[in-house]
């Protein structure tokens, strides 16, 4: 695990949260992309040393929507920034940490994403993430 | 907000917890504390760019001791570091946003912090963190 690249937090409204992190809380924003592998529409804010990813369900359905109606709005998971995914995977997965996918799911920016099973972190969804060529 | 200094993390069992963050994921141990004011035992691990501070309750009561009891263990908070904690609250406060005390509070290490309103952060307890002149 290098560093941490984002934490994602589940929201109702993305252009109405967007406004308190940018106009209350004086963070940038960066970018908004729609990741429909995960049924999210995601804005980037810069928070200095790591990026907060404001995560909006596209429907009703998939882990955000998931969360939402299961805990409110608030923090869903913590990305590790991993340099390859597959190795890491693999490490954890002999550790005996249980993965909610056999293999990587596609992330926002062309990245490669998963996630260890938050039972196994007590109560927090890690997420490792590798980030594509580009270097988003 | 310069950056984000540390994501609090509520346990039930430090030692146990310590164990899976150094040992599974592979991160390092840098000190445990008592916060008799937060009325918790911290472990502060090393997550690159970020510290993740896992926080056990000293006995039945305060606010990890109420966030295990309502949702469990997991994420309880995210601490922006801030030059001026005063400062920054006078500056929230004029935006609107409640903050959970007057004052700053003792935080670990001899830091000043200040914790804002969840509802007003849809969801999310933010902490404003200021150091100790000792750089802790």
């Amino acid at each position: 695990m290098e560093k941490i690249d984002h934490i994602g937090i589940a929201v109702n409204n993305l252009d109405e949260r967007i406004t308190y992190y940018t106009e209350t809380l004086g963070l940038k924003l960066l970018k908004i992309e729609e990741v429909p592998s995960q049924n999210v529409r995601v804005a980037f804010i810069d928070a200095g040393n790591v990026h907060i990813e404001l995560l909006e369900p596209l429907s009703a359905e998939g882990a955000i929507y998931n969360h939402i109606q299961k805990r409110g709005e608030g923090i869903q998971h913590i990305a590790f920034e991993v340099p390859d995914i597959y190795h890491k995977m693999s490490e954890l997965r002999e550790k005996g940490v249980r993965l909610l996918s056999e293999e990587p799911v596609p992330g926002a920016g062309g990245s490669k994403a998963a996630f260890l099973h938050p039972k196994d972190s007590f109560g927090v969804l890690y997420e490792l993430y590798e980030k594509s060529d580009k270097g988003e």
